[in-house]
């Protein structure tokens, strides 16, 4: 990836890719959940940390059967079923895990189950050679097929489940006879196999087991959940006019009736309740939105804005830990940061609330059915009462009382002419006369 | 499509689909046109009224021979040609009904003429089995079909052409013994057939026939509308530089030499003139643009923006009812609403036309020349003369004489090292010192 | 093209396409570029000049010998290799060109190299008849062609290369005997071959000889450009959420771990340092970026942004020939124009630097750690010390001491009840009453 981030953390519609997976796992509720890794430990460890997930350091990279090994000392003993996945190959989804689980409690008892699947282009793929019931006869490296078993398109993703009372004796059995000197995990498979126990093989579709390797197949994976997510948003009834310029977040929640013009990008933490119109152009990240509320075009909303029932934020509008009540609206350029608006409130073009002093951040208060005149800023910490009006252009450093206007602008000066002598001195100037 | 607007009102291109119909319908100048509705009849309604639509209402809904059935007592007695048309399938166009009229009238006087298409996948289409002059010998559904019928890929759109005098008497006859219990339009053909008055075919496009019934194929629809719409411009002589990217409205009209940068969305109503330059992330409805402006990127037109030869609306401008003149220019920040601005006018960054009181819009003059300087707010109603100046950071109440200069900002009050000593208090404050 | 610009002058990633064919061509150190040209010749020459090509006027349009014989005069006496290219083919590579002139010099030293191709459809192109060695034994029009010259699917790109002494004697001897009346290049080769002198063939991909003959045309070469630059990006070590979003200029510097958001729009001359994150809808162009900046969503950076590290400029920002210092930040809705904003500084939501009267262009300068309270005008020339603080809403017009604060902003005046009474006045208005 050529990052300084772990590969693993690269980000799928906003959540990294590891998450993805482990939230995959959670469905299970699984005892344990353990992350074997190498280098950029902290990193994934931070990341993991808050789902509950162990880390296993694996200091030497020295295959994966090496590297399930290095969780021995925290699972040995462990009589549970374990399944090995790996974090970039992130979309494996819980039914395709439970189902291999299932597997390895039918009847004929398999002492692993391998996940396999049939790509486009089996390429150098190791195969897996099994009967009709999937139960493995061989598993072989495609170097070391024969034309027959390269004919066969069942390829090993590389998953396994296999009982945890098995899993140690038979990766202790794994040897690194090979080019690369590693320890392969599939090879538990003909290992348990010479004991008289075989495996067995269940399929899924070669896209649920994508690996990602690059920039490139982790934009790949990113445009299949885009696709995917629009198709559902459609189907569940919500319109996007352009689904393919429309991206959401890993937990976006939309409404019925929703409809999104073309390029709107959610970030993480929106919810979008029925009959709300996003227009063009618009951003939205950690958002609660109404019914009947109208964003943008060019609208964005940062954490924490709340938009009551039918308000609108609209052109240039950024909202940040403000609250807009109902029927309230922020229509044009303006900036409404740690405030909370009353309903049916009016907040002209150009409005600022003015919440930092470089320190410290304080909360703008404006009551329901306020007016904020254009171009005002409102110097928090600040109340303005309900009902009130600020005029046109005003800085307002003091609360402002329920139903009074408040008006704090310069003197009006006149000069004429003033222009037009102006225009003819610089207009010598700029010509050098 | 899980909404609580009427199907055929959902739009294609800016515009309700079954308008797009009706429009098609108006080219062939019918003596009336009906549209009939079941549930959300007022909405349909209201929709097709200013178009001359008639409504009739089908309080239950037992098939396409029956909907038709409700237009009796409006029409009968009429003894023109009918052409039955969906909602739904809202992109036949003009030709394709003149074509379907025509054959209605050609020597071997067919009693119906059908619309059929070849599908890419004829699936469970009913089949329509012709010789090869397009006389029908059989209607047949998919599930009555013998292996042969089904081999046919000649499929019925469900779209008919028939004479008036001939239509209610067929309908009557047509019966409900089906599994659904509906009356089906397409059974008209083969009873007249049983008279000895065979009907005709005549073939189109699958896509001209495309049914939409669920938002996914409503973006289908609209993805190859964009498509062939942007196809189009370029072969009229605009540079689209990422075609897929430009969203056109259904009326959108585009002069020669017209440069369309990425990502530009035009809502209905806008009209462009040769030479001109709409840069990125631009969003424009109800605008008409003269020759050589230049437009973006973010900027916003609104209906009413009326943009001079050569003027110039920047980056976060938002413009709406109001004219810039000739060379003019509001390259910054700012919102220009209800205003007329003159010639060559300059608008600086941040200017706000303060517009609305909370109960009444009022307008803003800009004269020939003026130059409004940056962060001002413009108190309408005002007026600006030509060639006056308005100093930078300016609430303006009063109007401003030509050639003039107009002040209103505050006193400048500067107090040594308050900032020092505010930061020391400040950070202390924060490292609990 | 139906263009009032030269078809060779529209652009690809913001860059002319002659002009990405001469910076090929420039790639082997020519001794001389020579531009022929017919109509529109001075749009040509002054898109050519800084490169120092050369023009040659083509005063009628009869033919590609034609338009080569008329370098002749310039050209006469030329003893080095020529290659002929065309303005309209502009993705040959360099690499192809010194192949042609490599073969120009292989051992059977060939009379001349034609480039030819075969490509998936090879219609009406004209066929070049040639052993496996590239040896040519013949060269035909399509229309003069047999079916087994018309079964060879290699095809005449109409480029070539030949030696200067030998060229015009062979351009003299081209007729114009067909049905265009024109004189064509190619026939060269079959006169040479007369002569004794056979020539050579050598082969490139279809897609590198593809000609622009409509916007549509020119729209799939932009598409094909951007794709391969967006795989070249990731492969390189940037995240793309959307690579098909994201639009390079010709001359687009990325760092390792960049990240872009979807729609992110590069002009040309921008350079993007390390870990630098730039989220959706931004608009760059010639701005120089430092490591772990990060920009947008909603930014527009216009010639001369100059962004230090970690520096931050956000949603509605404009910044044009602007220096902000390390980790300074310009977050909302602003206009930062000619100004040079020191380390740490914090510029408030709302600020617009002043800098234009109408005639010049003034200078803001913002010291270091210098905080700008929201909503403010700075008018230029003017200098805000390091560490000094203006308050919000002010218009600063003389300079602010180093640590000082200052504010310019007018008086605060209540009016209790006044809104009541304005909003009943109102309403009695609006309801007539």
């Amino acid at each position: 990836m050529k990052s300084d981030t772990h590969k693993v953390l690269h980000p799928i519609a906003g959540r990294p890719m590891l998450l993805h997976l482990i939230d995959s796992v959670a469905e299970l509720a699984p005892a344990r959940t353990m992350v074997v890794v190498g280098a950029r430990r902290e990193q994934v460890e931070a990341a993991v940390a808050p789902l509950g997930a162990e880390i296993v350091h694996q200091s030497e990279q020295l295959g994966t059967g090496h590297a399930v090994a290095q969780a021995e000392a925290a699972l040995g003993g462990f009589a549970g079923d374990v399944i090995v996945l790996y974090g970039d190959a992130p979309l494996v989804r819980a039914a395709t895990m439970r189902a291999m689980i299932d597997r390895l409690h039918a009847a004929d008892l398999p002492a692993a189950v391998v996940l396999g699947f049939r790509p486009a282009d089996p390429g150098a793929y190791g195969r897996v050679i099994a009967d009709a019931d999937g139960r493995i006869t061989k598993m072989v490296e495609f170097k070391d097929a024969t034309d027959a078993e390269r004919a066969v398109d069942l390829c090993n993703s590389g998953l396994i489940a296999v009982r945890g009372e098995d899993l140690f004796g038979l990766l202790a059995r794994v040897g690194n006879a090979n080019a690369a000197g590693e320890y392969y995990l599939p090879d538990v498979v003909m290992l348990a196999d010479a004991d008289g126990r075989p495996s067995a093989v269940i399929e899924t579709a070669a896209a649920e087991v994508a690996g990602i390797n690059s920039r490139a197949e982790l934009a790949a994976v990113e445009a299949d959940w885009q696709h995917a997510r629009r198709t559902q948003a459609m189907a569940d009834g919500a319109t996007l006019i352009a689904p393919d310029t429309v991206w959401f977040a890993h937990d976006t929640v939309l409404g019925r009736d929703v409809t999104i013009e073309p390029n709107v990008v959610f970030g993480p933490g929106v919810t979008v309740a029925d009959g709300v119109t996003i227009h063009a152009f618009s951003h939205l990240e950690g958002a609660t939105i109404a019914s009947r509320a109208e964003i943008g075009p060019f609208a964005r909303l940062r954490p924490g804005a709340v938009l009551g029932e039918g308000s609108k934020v609209g052109n240039f509008v950024e909202m940040k830990k403000a609250v807009l009540g109902k029927g309230a609206k922020a229509n044009h350029l303006s900036y409404i940061g740690d405030a909370d608006v009353g309903a049916g409130a009016n907040i002209g073009a150009g409005t600022i609330t003015c919440n930092y002093d470089g320190f410290f951040k304080y909360g703008t208060k404006i009551g329901a059915g306020a007016f904020i005149g254009s171009n005002s800023a409102l110097v928090a910490p600040v109340s303005i009462g309900p009902g009130a009006i600020v005029g046109a252009g005003s800085v307002i450093t003091r609360d402002v009382d329920p139903d009074a206007l408040a008006v704090a602008r310069g003197e009006h000066r006149a000069l004429p002419n003033w222009a037009k002598r102006f225009r003819d001195n610089m207009l010598a100037k700029k010509t050098g006369k």
